[in-house]
């Protein structure tokens, strides 16, 4: 099968891979009907996280179940799946109390940008759709596998509430999901912090009824400016750069509170600040598998169309450029389709 | 009238000063019935806050209404009342998003060691109860307007559910207040972190299912090994040092909630284990006064005696003993009688 190989700094090669197999009997192998790339796949891409042997990469997925292991019970071949990134077992105490990206026995799902994939814990992890989706649902249950499920946490961890205020960091596919997920829990009012004219369109054709454009302590007081000085009930920190969570923090108002999807790079939090600044705080690797089942629904309902992230589509084999489209920040994101 | 004033590093002296007035139309004049010695006292009679000139001390009062401004509508003279240490307009957004301790026009009441008290924004501030309490209630009334309220705001920040097992970090007044909080709050179990017999004593009177004595690494590990590996659902932190909040941290299962209720002294928390252990935070001074109208119900009902964790009564002359017993830990909390 083809499949992306990540060789090294800027190196994403398609080459023939054996296909994989069935190895524990809780296993699922998946024809990928569709892939993409991460804004986390970057890091590796540009070798900020360190260079390894050549790997397969990507982790994001939907397809049609091609064989299952002995022991799986819940999905069978010839449905249509979605999955998240992390493996989970949906029976360990962190599963039960929500937290599938921190189960117990996860798994990450890696090599995900090729033809097939082998998914673990298949009966914890996989959601299969009642019939087929059209082509465009099956985009937008894509982007339900990561980014949607990553903005939709966001908006959970930060607490919005129908009738907050909600203000968003980062205007990234994720940043932009948190903007869709606020408008779904029921904001009344979403601030879109964001300099790119093609992601301001996008954020409010998602709901956003503002935009702000500056960053840094700017950012703040603008947001500031449209919360009758206090803040916003709820800020979406899809970013994870020290700047954009001090941006976050300062952003609320005292008692509302900040959901952190951004994974955080080199992030310090003053306990005295946060503490007389009376924000809750909350973030992690998105529990995906937890909104899957409402993701879906919604999308297969035609409430929420999360795959219009997707601004470039292209065939597998041309994965490479991709990579290149999003490191350029020429594309928000890219789908892969083998 | 007599007044305790803090002229130094443990140097506390009950003096004769001016009665306060009336100084503006919001204020009220208290005639204490009570006052009492608080853990945060203790920083400026340790001289660990740097020393300014004497100044009158103290946070915590119940008592009498003497006189009211011209524009005070909602407490008259006579009525028993209790309040927070921060006025609070009861207006602003901050008040009407339930953070009166984070009013946007708060005044923080000091001086309350004494006779008689001047309690600024007296409409916002202080509730009246509707009997004037015995004078066991008026004691778990004292408790309310600050320790009380302060470990009930732990639970509250936490996120405590009925049948949640709680970690209480801390053994203070305020520890031992958050036990009985988790326990007023539905806590199945509640592990209390203590190694003094006394206060363990007191905190399995107040509802502590379970005592770890162990603190740091060690105490999170005994944590883990009472709730399944993975932690508590809830921990209420009540203390403040950088070694109790990552025990608290620590301390909490993924998805799981820390209140932080004791004032951070050089606390930072790393973003990126906050972020991958999925914990929720929320801190600052506690809103009591959201509280209050609940807490007094249920101290009028004789549903909580919260008074008790005062174990040592002087007349208010004798407030540096008060002091010097709280200093040495031979008392949990003194209560000090003009």
């Amino acid at each position: 099968m083809r499949a992306a190989v990540l060789y090294g700094p800027h190196d994403v090669r398609v080459e023939s891979l054996d296909a994989p197999q069935i190895i524990k009997p809780t296993d699922a192998v998946i024809k990928t009907f569709a892939t993409c790339v991460c804004g986390s796949d970057l890091w590796d891409y540009r070798g900020i996280n360190p260079a390894k042997d050549p790997a397969p990469i990507g982790h994001e997925y939907v397809g049609i179940v091609e064989e299952v292991g002995d022991q799986v019970t819940t999905v069978r071949p010839g449905q249509f799946v979605v999955g998240s990134f992390f493996a989970s077992d949906g029976t360990c105490l962190n599963c039960r109390n929500g937290y599938p990206s921190n189960c117990l026995h996860r798994e990450f799902v890696g090599g995900c940008q090729a033809e097939y994939i082998r998914v673990p814990l298949a009966d914890g992890t996989l959601v299969a759709t009642a019939d087929l989706p059209t082509e465009d649902q099956a985009t937008d249950l894509l982007a339900c596998s990561d980014v949607m499920g990553t903005g939709w946490w966001a908006a959970i961890a930060a607490g919005v509430q129908p009738g907050d205020t909600v203000a968003v960091v980062g205007d990234g596919a994720v940043g932009l999901s948190a903007v869709l997920a606020a408008r779904e829990l029921g904001a009344e009012r979403i601030i879109a912090m964001s300099r790119h004219e093609s992601r301001q369109k996008l954020a409010t054709e998602f709901g956003a009824t503002d935009v702000v454009t500056e960053r840094g302590d700017n950012g703040v007081a603008h947001i500031k400016d449209l919360t009758h000085g206090i803040g916003a009930d709820r800020v979406l920190e899809c970013v994870g750069t020290e700047q954009s969570t001090q941006q976050a923090l300062n952003s609320t108002r005292p008692g509302g509170g900040v959901g952190i999807a951004g994974v955080p790079h080199g992030v310090q939090i003053d306990g005295t600040a946060l503490f007389y600044s009376h924000v809750a705080v909350q973030g992690g690797p998105a529990p995906v598998r937890r909104f899957l089942p409402d993701l879906i629904d919604r999308v297969m309902t035609g409430r929420i169309n999360p795959g219009r992230v997707f601004d470039l589509t292209l065939p597998l084999d041309q994965a490479a450029e991709g990579y290149k489209a999003m490191d350029e920040r020429r594309a928000i994101k890219a789908l892969l389709r083998p």
